[in-house]
């Protein structure tokens, strides 16, 4: 929820710490990027570990504050002084402001930015992002890099119609982006995007060339979720599958039915990536399941979150450690948690409109999560993660309760 | 935490609400009397579902201070004014203050004081408890009131010896009891406690007899945790094993391992005592198993808790809901939720001194849960949930932790 913050200026940090801790616990206050939801349920898991939170973010009154002390961006050297070690919650955090805060800790000032600069450039950038996923070898959908309106007739002979034409930064749930299905699409396509290339108006927040990715059959979309330490130890969760209505997450089950074959290659891709990001923290990755030229199951990287992500929300009872405890002790350098399964769950989001959390909490083993935010349409203002003592009620709960929500997401 | 207030002069409550509320929600915020680590874990247990706390502490920097606005006794109706609906955490609040706080529910000027005044004065008098349990068919060990030196005697001659001397009210975790084992202890035993008759000395609050309880072979000691909601619905939890040392809480497994045979006893002794008391919220009945004089294993109650309950700290995790939630869920009108066990685990309290966090988090299936306290010598300062997700990890898991606790508490 921070605002971009291109023009800040970036404060010169006195070098002596601004108060003495107890040698024995050397980091006592996190800084957090951003004070939206995720912000807010980082501070729940820091607080019985021993960490305040404190958070950079430009709306007083965002989730976040309930736990600790909001700080604007204008704020930048008091919230900076106010913690010891930093992390970030919301994906457009200016790069700049992380490289700053990181480079306060390779100096000794402060203790630490993690998840590193190289991470959310990548995770900003769905060009350089799918390009580090091949290089690596993990496989995505066919892109290409569309700089003109020759370049996008270009990429519409290369990977044929239809295809999906987005912005490379900025953008999403669903917006920036242009589905063309015949060649006499290209012009409206261009007409609507094309400004992104140059960094006029509103679509993106610098300019860069767009992305055209081939339409490839799923069957389904799941994520990975995983955590590495400083040590450079990494513990993954469960393959979740995603289901999403009009471009926004509506549900996740964990663990996502009938994917352990997969488990292995998603397993695998999340490592390399955030081994090769030096990475910090606890990381998603987006990925479609298709099939390959055999006929086979296989999974197509789509993209990373360098932060804990909603599509792991139900952690937090689901998971012996939570995606966002886990998250806390990594960046203060404290030893992962166990990141299996305690049972099976299904969380669902509550966009736009509270229910009644009366008629929500009469249904056995829900678990309500609000944000504590105003209502606007389409907002993530909550989320529900229903995990019954008795698995077999899971499904029969996820009924009941998108029957009393008043946005039923398509789960109906 | 809350200092004994006898004294103080009650204001007279403005019958018009002091900020208007969406009809939605007419319970927005919760007035918690005290401010101690149960105080901080039923907010953070509210907040996610709505509801803020502010709480009655002369201890600023308090534990849940880090959760919501602290008052002072001194400030008793700007803390009424901030609140919607009352509860406690603290078992030697002034009785007065709860019968005050019910009285404005009942003139409809606030919406509820939960649990009822007459279960705190209940659970304030051993006299009065035990009096209580045996009026409703609950066994106890034999016991008798103590007004003199001659009683004494007489109490000495009905019940044998040994006997336990203690005053009826005030004292805590070992304070404020004689054991006598042989008649030649009695004129020591009224010297040290017989002070309290007359309200005399520090050891009680008002004057009130002792109580002199027989001694009992018991082979174990447990506890049962129940909530009882607004309609008179109870829920219960499984009964916990508890192991003290030296009078304080060390060790809580849940569930108690071989104690199916005692649960239906245990579950109608909660459930008689919580509908006598028109109890709201969750409440802890702790019993001793013994024998019957057929040699049959038995139950006799020793205490109530009128709030949330150290043995039942486990339920933040072991529980599909904890008690905190279900405390908070009973109070605000909502339905109460599933009390099933996720998995075995053992809880362990921290005293005294804090153990090096990572040594504590390299343990799987490890929940760490301070309270932001200043050491102090037998001070409970935090608690250490153990539910690895392999259950036959938990006993190696539970030497692995008491090796690293600079307080063992027995438990080597």
């Amino acid at each position: 929820m921070t605002t971009a913050d291109t023009t800040a200026t970036y404060p010169t940090y006195p070098t002596a710490h601004p108060s003495s801790h107890p040698s024995s616990q050397t980091i006592r206050t996190i800084g957090i990027l951003g004070g939206g939801q995720l912000g807010m349920m980082l501070a729940a898991a820091a607080l019985p570990l021993g960490y305040r939170c404190v958070f950079l973010e430009d709306t007083p009154n965002c989730p976040a504050s309930l736990y600790g002390k909001v700080y604007s961006t204008q704020q930048l050297d008091d919230f900076a002084a106010a913690a010891d070690v930093f992390t970030l919650e919301f994906e457009n955090t200016p790069v700049k402001t992380v490289q700053w805060l990181q480079q306060l800790s390779s100096e000794g000032v402060k203790q630490g930015m993690y998840p590193p600069a190289q991470a959310l450039e990548v995770a900003q950038d769905r060009l350089k992002e799918k390009t580090l996923f091949n290089e690596l070898g993990i496989a995505t959908v066919p892109f290409v890099s569309v700089g003109s309106q020759h370049e996008l007739q270009a990429a519409c002979d290369e990977l044929g119609l239809p295809l999906v034409l987005k912005t490379s930064r900025g953008g999403y749930d669903g917006k920036g982006q242009f589905v063309l299905k015949t060649p006499a699409d290209i012009e409206a396509a261009w007409a609507a995007l094309g400004a992104a290339v140059s960094g006029d108006g509103e679509l993106t927040p610098a300019p860069a060339p767009l992305i055209a990715e081939g339409f490839i059959d799923f069957s389904r979309e799941v994520s990975i979720i995983a955590t590495r330490a400083q040590d450079g130890s990494i513990r993954c969760y469960d393959l979740v599958e995603n289901y999403h209505h009009q471009g926004i997450l509506a549900k996740s089950q964990a663990p996502a039915i009938g994917t352990s074959h997969l488990l292995p290659a998603a397993q695998s891709a999340i490592k390399t990536l955030m081994t090769q990001l030096d990475y910090v923290g606890t990381m998603a990755l987006e990925l479609f399941v298709s099939k390959d030229i055999a006929g086979n199951e296989t999974i197509l990287a789509n993209e990373i979150a360098p932060r804990v992500h909603n599509s792991g929300h139900w952690s937090i009872e689901g998971a012996i450690t939570s995606q966002f405890e886990n998250h806390i002790r990594a960046i203060v350098g404290l030893p992962l948690g166990d990141t299996d399964n305690v049972q099976p769950s299904i969380m669902v989001n509550v966009l736009g409109d509270y229910p009644n959390v009366a008629d929500v909490l009469a249904i056995d083993g829900v678990h309500y999560h609000t944000y504590h935010k105003e209502t606007r349409e389409e907002r993530k203002i909550a989320h529900i993660t229903l995990m019954p003592s008795d698995v077999a009620q899971l499904d029969p709960a996820l009924q009941q309760l998108v029957a009393v929500l008043p946005n039923k997401m398509g789960l109906l």
